[in-house]
């Protein structure tokens, strides 16, 4: 089902910020990628790129938050080692598929604009805290201490944002390996009960 | 001492790229930054922006190399928790020192420009691999086993890197911190001897 025009901006701007960035992403390229019409930017975002940027990160963040939930969901077992094996599962096969060129928006916003655009930087910090909420919450259905569930959450999120800008620099997906393979035996460990 | 003024130009590109990356980094810019005259980007950089921008992610990717040899000597038993330790705590004065404005310009390039410059890509890879390198031969010389070195090494760097990020979007340490909490114990019981 095609998405309606609004959305398919929203999502074109998401994809090209992945690829090169907020301040590399022009209004036009993101019209062109969506395939709608020039006049549809003034219409639905009257409050420019910063508009249409945030509302990018925000559905980069809600994505995000849905694909925690969803691996959640399709563990038989859910443990914290298997729900971070799959967040690695996810960006290794898109990395691989797409030959590394797109990383995560929330980390392309967050280093080119964070420091210019309060309000892009307000947008990427609910994204990320959007998308840590659920990773928190199955870590602590799991039986991980509350304290810890926060703690690893941030790791978890880190670890894997970190690896996936190493990967693109590489061409290589060892980084997402080495940090699965290092911290899935603590997340599990983390369990109480 | 002041810098001499090829290598002025070197640290405000970098200085730059760490607060708007790459894309959002005009050439006038860096010239301003460093108190350059204008002709002197033509003289020093004929291979114009991308030769100034790999030369700036190499320099970045120096001074982190360098700054791991030097955490190393400053210990007197060196441990490799005690070297993320300080590693962390770097980041942790910087970023608190500079408003969260400043993050590290080898993401920066990644993100923003891996995907569009070839040679960007392979000056950002070859940084990180110059990073990783001294750090990788420290945990080695403090009972690491080989292998573990290495992809301890990938999780120190990619954990420290995403929780920067992480840390500039929510302007608070506390990822910074986490990621420390949790990796320490691990990284100490890495050593065999």
């Amino acid at each position: 089902m095609p998405k309606p025009p609004r959305e398919r901006i929203v999502f074109s701007a998401a994809q090209l910020i992945r690829t090169q960035g907020v301040s590399g992403t022009g209004m036009r390229d993101v019209v062109s990628h969506a395939g709608a019409p020039r006049g549809s930017l003034q219409h639905y975002f009257p409050g420019g790129k910063e508009q249409l940027v945030n509302e990018a990160v925000a559905w980069a963040g809600g994505y995000a938050a849905r694909r925690i939930r969803r691996a959640v969901d399709a563990m038989d077992e859910p443990t914290p080692g298997g729900l971070f094996a799959a967040m690695i599962a996810q960006w290794r096969d898109e990395l691989t598929a797409e030959q590394f060129t797109k990383g995560c928006p929330l980390v392309a916003a967050a280093v080119d604009t964070a420091a210019v655009s309060e309000g892009v930087r307000d947008a990427v910090s609910e994204a990320f805290t959007g998308w840590r909420r659920p990773a928190v919450a199955a870590l602590r259905e799991m039986g991980v201490p509350p304290a810890r569930s926060e703690s690893l959450a941030l790791l978890m999120i880190s670890a894997l944002e970190g690896a996936i800008v190493l990967a693109r620099a590489h061409r290589d997906t060892a980084p997402l390996d080495a940090v699965l393979a290092e911290l899935r035996p603590l997340l599990d460990a983390a369990v109480e009960r």
